[in-house]
Order: C-alpha cells, then structure tokens, then sequence
C-alpha cells in the first residue's frame, strides 16, 4: 500500500517521541528526525484528530468564489461533494494544513439525499462537515440547523454562477431539508425532468447557496456574534422531524416521472 | 492558533522539497529534515486527500468489537459518530495513520435524521463516510446503498452489546432509511417515547449493526468479492427516493408524541 513507508515512519517517530536525544533514522533512510520535532508531530496528530481546526474569515470576494467552487464542483462530485469543497478548497490556500491533507470527497455518496435515496439533500451533509471542521461538533450542528431552517423556508436557488451549465427560471422553497421533496417540487415548477440540464445547474446552484450560507455563518461565529436563532426541531416535536408534517403526509407531495409515478404527466393536470 | 507551528513548518517542509540536497531547519528549531523526507511527507499529504486509505480485514472479533464500540460511542455522540467511529477506532489501532488523524467527529451533527431533522437515519451518513474512506468515493457509495437497502428491509437491531443500557424487547423493519420512520415506528411497537432508555438503546445496537454491516462489506470487497445487488433507487423511480412511497404517503406514519402530533396516546386507538 502506497502509506506503508509513511506508517513505518510515523510509528519510528512515535517511538522516538519518548526518548531524549534520541535521532531516529527513517525509513526513507537518509532523513534525521530530532526529539523535538518528533514531538511537535505527535501533537499535531493529535490536533488534527480534534476538531475544530483553524480558520480564517472569509472576505466577501472569497465567499462568491467559494459559491463559483461549489457551482462548478456539482459536475465533478454532487451535491454533498460540491457544498464541502467550496469552503475546503479556499482554506487550503488561506490555512494549509489540516485542510490540505483532508479527503474532500469522504461524502460523496451523501448526494441524491444518500446514495439517491431521496433523503436529507447532501447539500446539507457537505455543510454540516464544513461547520463541524470549522467550529467543532457542536457549534458546528447549531450551525448547520440554521443551514438547514434557511434551506428549507427559502426560495433558493439564488446563486448566480460566473459559468452557468444551462438556464433556469425557477426559485422555489422546499418546505422540508429532503432531497425528494426539495428536488422534487422544484422540478414540478420548472416544467423538467430528473437529470435534466435545468435540474442539474439548480442543484449545482443549491450547493453555492448553501456551501457560502455555511461560511456566512462562520464568519459570523469567528466574529463571536453567531446566536443560534431556531431550535432543533427534534426538540419541539419530541422526534427527529421537520415541523410541517403535511409537506409528506397528505396530497401535496411531488410525483415521480419513473415506473413509481407519472409525475412530469401530472403537471398538465395541475398536481 | 495551535496549528501555527505545524503549518509554519509544513510551509518549510514544501518549500524545501523541490531543493537537491538542501537541510532546512524546521520553526521547531532543533529538527533536520532531509530532501528525501520532505518528498514524502508532500506525497503523503497528496495521499491522505486522496481516498481510498489503506485498509486491513477485520476478523469476526474485531468486528463484535467495533460493535460494542459503537454502541457505547452512541452514548458519547450519537448515531452517526457512533457507527463511523466503531470502525475508526479499530483502524487507528491496525492501521495507525491516516486514521489517527482523522476527526471522527466531523458527522456527530448527523443524528437525529441531521441535526434532528428527522431525514437520512445518522448511522447510514456515518457507515458511509467510513465505507468511503476505505473504498473510495464510488465504492463507498456503492456499499452505502447496500448498507441502506439492510437497513430498511431488516428487523433492526440485532447487536446485543457486551454493556446494555437498557433492556429493550422489540425489532421492527423501518421500511424507509428517514430516522424519522425508523425510529417513529420502532418507539410505537415498543411503546415508549423519543429519549426514554430503551429509545436511545435500540438507536446505539442500530449503531452497531450498521457498522458491522458496513464492515462486513468491505471485508467482501477487501477480497474481491464484494458484488451489489441493488440499484440506487433514483435510476429506478427517476427521482431521489425510497421505492415504497406509501411509507410517507398514506395512513401508515408515525405520530409524534409532541405539539405536532399525539403519538403515544394513539397506541391505544390502534394507529
């Protein structure tokens, strides 16, 4: 495996950690390693275990750039993959380390609301990890609830890329943080169907608004001045859920174009 | 900032890489590092953004272990954490790097269907960025909706952990991969509320199982054997989706016990 020499090394290191004055030879051979800096990298392993990692405020320029990162990187990973790496990529140039070493593409699969499953829109995964890197677990899901209360009660998407895939018409409100719904209704409005041209520059859309709603936010907790303004709605409701039960239960509910529905037929008898 | 120092000396390192023979005095001040070792902490760092990460079988008593280990990490950060971490821990121990390094916190915003908003069940989010990290973003993916499809077809859970919180006597097959079904339905036949002791068990054994589910997969795929057997639902139903509409739509939902529903007193009246 291609991290076998760096795993012998770092476990060379370790061992050296405890001894003073001790140079350990590496195993790439040639390189000298002193107490002191193998200790210094047993603590940053141990940092970069730790969130939150460092940060550095975003300016107004770099968070339209993130939104034109995440706009064009839909086409390359989705939706989750996207929404993160606007923010990844431009603390990799403005912080460094961890970011630099960090796998962007470890949610992938959270795109299509999960591996297309129609659940939470991976949009919401992405910048949930975003703020979880940035401002730790905690602050970091406070964060991402407000993400999610803004996803969900906005007509989105908003964002306008410098490099457009295709045109679109639409903006609609979800009512729900559910890649089924949210897609769903979106594309009712817009007269298309799933993997349509329109549907895919929406979603890309999407993962700018809410990739640069995230560091808006952040910025704003960097500044000390985040104040978590709605509460989990597990909270108020006594069980994981949004608070509109009716956007699933009952007659409003987006039809499927496949075999488990005729959807984008539905849309001249005004479904 | 604590990372100040190991990004100052990564900076060093970086530079010095692309200089023959040249020993640059690290900000640690008494470190030398040799041309050799800085090419390859610079591949290193390119490697560890780059899934998949190495990986080692696990035998069937580490994976009982990484089950014991979720459950009681469920207690400490809830589903998602609970199921990536399960997997996580034993890796540290197998592999050491990078996953020594990785922040097993960055998906703890996942529980509750996301930041309690009842979508995609957290141990799915979880079980697939550790799919991920092992098998890459595609694979990865691929196992998730293996591990999905598990997950809402079987009687869950399964896991009896070496440390039980509470006794809890029922198994219920959520039909769905929404926390919200899943664990609506679950409380209803166990007849129990959201936060009661044997709610909170049953969601550390689901923990469990799917970080088991998840490993066994990788296992399989470790060996070359690794085959999925169902499509992601949206190349079927046109739409991000589940396949049984029905679970959202229609008289068989879940009550909520709270403002927003009367769930536990409609035990009685048979809903």
């Amino acid at each position: 495996m291609e991290f076998d020499d760096e795993i012998s090394r770092r476990n060379l290191i370790k061992g050296a950690a405890g001894v003073i004055g001790v140079a350990a030879l590496t195993a790439g051979g040639l390189g000298f390693i002193s107490k002191a800096e193998a200790a210094k990298k047993t603590s940053a392993q141990k940092s970069s275990a730790t969130l939150p990692w460092p940060y550095k405020k975003f300016t107004a320029a770099e968070i339209k750039e993130a939104g034109n990162i995440a706009h064009d990187n839909w086409f390359k990973g989705f939706c989750s993959y996207a929404t993160l790496s606007g923010m990844v990529e431009i603390l990799r140039r403005k912080v460094g380390e961890p970011y630099t070493s960090f796998p962007m593409e470890l949610t992938t699969f959270a795109h299509g609301g999960t591996a297309g499953w129609g659940g939470t829109c991976g949009t919401l995964i992405g910048g949930g990890v975003a703020a979880s890197l940035v401002a730790g677990p905690k602050i970091g899901e406070e964060i991402n609830n407000e993400v999610i209360s803004y996803y969900a009660t906005t007509a989105l998407p908003i964002f306008v890329p410098d490099h457009p895939k295709a045109q679109i018409k639409s903006q609609n409100t979800s009512d729900s943080p559910l890649c089924h719904l949210s897609v769903g209704k979106w594309m009712k409005k817009e007269g298309v169907g799933f993997l349509s041209p329109q549907q895919m520059e929406r979603c890309a859309r999407l993962s700018a608004d809410m990739s640069m709603k995230t560091i808006e936010l952040l910025n704003l907790w960097a500044d000390g001045k985040f104040k978590p303004t709605t509460k989990a709605p597990f909270m108020a409701n006594q069980i994981p859920s949004q608070n509109d039960c009716t956007e699933c239960h009952g007659s409003n509910i987006p039809q499927t174009s496949g075999p488990f529905g005729t959807g984008l037929s539905l849309l001249e008898k005004g479904h």
